[in-house]
């Protein structure tokens, strides 16, 4: 019987074309992230169950791919069990509780503070929908140990730094703190326990808007009062019009000293170093949705694409639950899938392939001579594809143009090999 | 309570300078590969479980992560189940059987013949032993749908060029078939149900030797006089000092025609091509763990490790399980982990990091200016760590020089910076 050759629902195989963009986009990151001295490392892909059901991972607890227990033998379980006696491992669902383990188990060999980039896949059991799938890859970037908004900093720079060595530009920063959002919901007045659900309502403004969230609160059963007192702080902030300063101002007393002094450096630094080809504004309706922020938080938006393409924040007490006492931390993660979605859309960094010969020999006779010529090919820096000449050669170099083999040689009856010729 | 943050049993963290290794070796690898006209695919790291327990692992399907069905509620089971009730997907233990699914469901979109390479974690619920992980990284490349000897030349060459990039030299390719295997037992006159039991004692030799092979023979309860005639046929060769026809004179007459011509052909060009820093042999003792080889099985020895640090072979009759028709196809995986091992003892291949300077600054006052002074210094290709200056400032740059970063600079209170000096 013939097998199902169907990847698993919501993964997916990349075609060679494919991985090459992502090699390219993975590289030129990279590259960005190496040059501010930033260090990769690279945690397991499975983490005890426990660990990835702490409370940091939100709605993403929901999803996660659970592994059964090895050893375990199932064939006639006859008594009530629980999940907890099959399963004792699962799929990372992120690279930030990860990281929070790593740097508690092997902070004695790393620097300090230590800078680190992880590029990998995660996993959760979302809905499969178009462009989006069960597994994909994040691209992150954690200053450990550093309390000073030189770690937000540089994360933002060297952040919109690769977004540019990719080709982005005249994208914006959206930069707001934790404690500013706590600080209005506390000045309108709503209860302590309902904070967090007035931030979950209030990010939702890009999608429905003021008035939608006003009337998510209201629904929610809110104090109107309150609620109209919320909503009207945020009715007259256009952050494309209006400096920072001004903002303050229409913002009730909830900015001062060194959270003032914070937001207004970081913006005065990242915009003194962007050079007019980004801007950052701070924008007070900015929540962002993961619970474990605690300072600063930031997201960098760009035309071509709807959500944000980066965001990031300061999470000062998550390394603290594996180390027993708190670390700084703060990180900027870049949304790797929808980079490539907007590159495949443009196609403007695909590699140059000008250095793809492909190789024909008319038969097996011939596959000495071949192999001799390729390997001088080779020596001289082409990548060389040895293949036999089929019937229809026209069909063939067209073909072996659309994969990315843009000129070719043919194997003479002598040993040597014809000039060198465009497949297209 | 503070949480465990130890790895998963079995799985590992990798430090900033492994990591480094690693890609330095995966691109070394990866750089001869593409000269050869291979193209790099990823297939994703869960399969159907189906998949993965057909028969073609061997041993390894015993060692499946399996992953539970999403929204299965285990909470209160009272019926007799299956683990096919609870699990549907499981991650992959090696790159081959992937592969084959990927070719038969995407074949339209890619080149014929079709040369992959995958480089990528698997995984394994084996036994943890010093140097052995659950998670570890295969790196295969693989020629589908050629079925001349051009494949395995290709194969043979390419990875013994890899092999060299990185530094290996004089290693040793055993070269076998498994048609010879076949036509050895049969001739000494085992039955056909004993073929694959008498050929997986022979697999030992290199452990056990012959005289090993001869007693497991016994004690599987074989026919003596058949076991000794098997055991003699091996006893005189020595591929060290033998000629491959030699040793063809010394086996009973199961080489002819077209399966002479074709491992003559392969040791003869591979030979023309090796210039003398490898060579290959004729091993008729080489047999291969895996059940699914249908040719010429290969594998490479170096000194300095006593396994194998590459293996492959011809396997004609697994991608029809999922095509429906048999497609030829050749693999050769190099033993990444066993590579990195080696490179780790001896260290030579490092990448420079002279471009790695820390910049140092005195206070939070400084931290405009330094990060200045780092974006100049990155503009000149420089690969900069900015740094608060410690008080014990010698320990801070030995810690700086073991991390790889060989210079330093110190912001002054001018903002301009010093002179860039040596950490160590």
């Amino acid at each position: 019987m013939k097998r199902s050759s169907t990847p698993a629902r919501g993964m997916r195989d990349l075609l060679p074309q494919e991985v090459i963009l992502r090699e390219e986009v993975m590289e030129r990151i990279l590259q960005v992230y190496r040059r501010y001295g930033f260090e990769r490392i690279e945690t397991p892909i499975l983490e005890h169950i426990e660990l990835l059901t702490g409370g940091e991972g939100g709605e993403n607890e929901t999803l996660i791919f659970k592994v059964l227990k090895r050893g375990t033998k199932i064939t006639s379980i006859d008594k009530e069990i629980n999940e907890s006696d099959l399963v004792d491992l699962g799929l990372r669902f992120d690279l930030t509780v990860p990281l929070s383990r790593y740097y508690a188990n092997n902070r004695s060999k790393l620097m300090h503070p230590f800078k680190a980039i992880q590029i990998g896949s995660v996993w959760r059991a979302d809905k499969p929908q178009r462009g989006r799938y069960r597994q994909f890859t994040q691209c992150d970037i954690d200053i450990i140990g550093l309390n000073t908004i030189d770690a937000e900093i540089e994360l933002i720079i060297a952040t919109s730094e690769a977004l540019m060595n990719l080709e982005f530009n005249n994208f914006t920063i959206r930069i707001n703190d934790r404690r500013i959002l706590k600080g209005i919901v506390e000045y309108c007045g709503y209860d302590v326990v309902e904070y967090d659900s007035v931030l979950i309502s209030l990010d939702k403004i890009d999608k429905i808007g003021l008035e939608g969230v006003y009337q998510e609160l209201t629904n929610k059963g809110f104090d109107d009062t309150i609620n109209i007192k919320f909503i009207n702080i945020f009715r007259d902030i256009n952050h494309d019009h209006l400096s920072f300063n001004d903002i303050c101002l229409l913002l009730p007393n909830t900015i001062e000293g060194e959270l003032y002094h914070d937001i207004h450096n970081v913006i005065d630094i990242v915009t003194s170093q962007s050079q007019g080809k980004y801007k950052i504004v701070f924008d007070p309706t900015l929540v962002r949705g993961m619970s474990y922020y605690t300072g600063q938080i930031f997201e960098i938006q760009h035309d071509d694409f709807p959500s944000s393409i980066a965001g990031g924040g300061r999470y000062d007490k998550m390394i603290g639950k594996y180390l027993g006492k708190d670390i700084p931390a703060c990180g900027f993660s870049i949304g790797f899938e929808r980079i490539i979605t907007l590159l495949e859309d443009k196609k403007h960094i695909i590699p140059n392939k000008n250095k793809n010969i492909a190789l024909l020999f008319r038969s097996q006779q011939d596959v000495k001579q071949a192999i001799i010529n390729a390997q001088n090919l080779r020596s001289k820096g082409y990548n060389v594809l040895m293949i036999m000449k089929n019937k229809n050669f026209s069909n063939q170099l067209s073909d072996l143009a659309n994969k990315g083999f843009s000129s070719f040689t043919v194997v003479n009856t002598d040993g040597t090999i014809s000039e060198i010729k465009e497949t297209s």
